[in-house]
């Protein structure tokens, strides 16, 4: 470790509570750096953002430059490599000191008081033709981002889990008409979102259909219309995906860091997870709602509670 | 109530926490309206903000409207009233139905579905001449967010707690020193932050005063000097006054809603209390770190939660 420099606070990956951690880490006087092969996160494939707070329309990109902006303003480091491991420098430490953590790269090590882990997640995709082409042209992953592109249009859902569920609800709010394509033959949404479906449904707002699978999607300019595996089509102005999230938290496992069944990370109020020293924010965790000022928040959570763990203890790295 | 507007979502309070519910709540198709005194918070007080992430310097009202003008863009009323009592529209019912909630202003009352409690804290004064005068001009509550105009700067904190300690420690990595001035003869601060003051006192960076009393805050045109009790004089820049804080949570407790020792109202990671239909959200909250950011995530937490909340139940008022 000899001349090395030991992170404060090492934030693995640079998305929207990546960077903010970042901005107050660096606030606080931590030595701070952020290490992401893809500075920016999920947010930044989204086109436009219209409910970060205060800011009335802005691109998914510009709103992460900006944070990142902030951060890199009061002189964090932006490392762009991939974290490839996470480990103990002291594993067998007792006593009052706390061993420090080492993140490992492919060219690199970089030693670190604290950790956040603000991997994010990436959607689960469907895996069908037009997917990936028509991705922000009528493919979504988030009602809650870009129902209000959809006033008054079709749309399809695509999932069968209650969160497929509540993305047709919510999209009925604003689009005429919803179609929920659901592979098997039952829907696994909660009661009180099965009651509401079905009462959309007599009103003629969502269509349910069963043991309906996508074939392709299809369009010139935009998602124009999908067929199905029966060779019927559907003309829709938008098809929102919910086949659920894959959470990166690979490295926070093999730590001993705490996961929840669906692979996210287990954080308490204020971003700890069950590691002391190990902090967690935005999409990895288990938070409810996956939102960009949720994730700002929790990342400057993180970054002030690692401030006090850092000022009231002594770390050991060999 | 025939003929009146029943929210789905009403939000007491419209500082960074209500107005960001606001903006999601009317996203989501709630009818919501904030009912607020004074508009825009406590954040209004702060003269210059640098850590709200993406935005590396606005005004604390600049910030504040630029919030607020978000909510109303998508048509929430703001109702310039102030929330004098709130209570339950059919305290006795049972069965599946849902209670709404009634709020009463001085003029007007107004049922709801669901209730946001945005309503902030005050600062506790310290009650001697000068701290009026003087706000934002030298004198701060607040360490976190003030510390970066104190570099290389002598200042004060004034206070006993574990607060005060954190607010010296904090500015003692900026400030060239920092008085920190203790009523009693006992700091009651938690055993690593002692450590941590001491420390720093034998570095010549904090001053640690006990049995001390300001007399009078005394300036020009900013804070210059304080008048200690004793008859001594203080050249400082700034002082921060950790003396608590004072949650306005009047509403919440005379509906049940449980409170912390402090006042503070309990909410878990969903922004609910233990009182179905009632949230809560920013300052007024048990949330470890009052930040501008973390109220907004937390009302719009709020908001999400409210939603399905409201869709899965089925509301009463008379």
């Amino acid at each position: 470790m000899t001349g090395q420099t030991v992170y404060d606070l090492l934030i693995i990956g640079a998305g929207c509570a990546g960077a903010s951690a970042a901005m107050y880490g660096a606030r606080l006087n931590l030595k701070t750096a952020m290490l992401a092969e893809l500075p920016g996160g999920l947010i930044t494939t989204t086109d436009i953002v219209e409910n970060w707070p205060g800011i009335k329309k802005i691109s998914g990109s510009d709103l992460a430059q900006s944070l990142l902006d902030h951060a890199i303003s009061y002189g964090v480091p932006l490392i762009n490599e991939k974290a490839l491991e996470l480990l103990k420098a002291v594993p067998g430490i007792t006593g009052e000191k706390k061993s420090g953590y080492i993140v490992k790269t492919a060219s690199s090590s970089y030693p670190a008081k604290t950790i956040l882990i603000a991997t994010g997640s990436e959607h689960r995709k469907l895996g069908v033709p037009g997917e990936k082409e028509f991705a922000s042209k009528g493919v979504s992953y988030c009602a809650l981002c870009d129902a209000g592109f959809y006033k008054n249009k079709t749309v399809a859902v695509v999932g069968g889990g209650d969160s497929a569920a509540k993305e047709a609800i919510l999209l009925s709010e604003k689009s005429s008409k919803v179609y929920l394509l659901v592979r098997k033959d039952i829907l696994r949404a909660e009661a009180p979102n099965r009651e509401k479906l079905k009462k959309l449904e007599t009103e003629g707002k969502v269509e349910i259909r069963f043991n309906t699978e996508i074939e392709e999607i299809l369009g010139s300019e935009k998602v124009e219309e999908i067929k199905l595996k029966s060779g019927e089509k559907l003309r829709i102005d938008g098809v929102f995906m919910a086949v659920g999230m894959i959470p990166r938290s690979e490295l926070a496992k093999n730590i001993g860091v705490t996961l929840s069944i669906g692979g996210e990370i287990i954080i308490d109020r204020e971003s700890t997870t069950n590691v002391p020293g190990i902090y967690a924010a935005g999409d990895v965790t288990d938070t409810k709602f996956k939102q960009a000022i949720i994730s700002s928040a929790e990342g400057i959570t993180a970054a002030v509670e690692a401030f006090e763990y850092v000022n009231k203890n002594e770390f050991v790295f060999t």
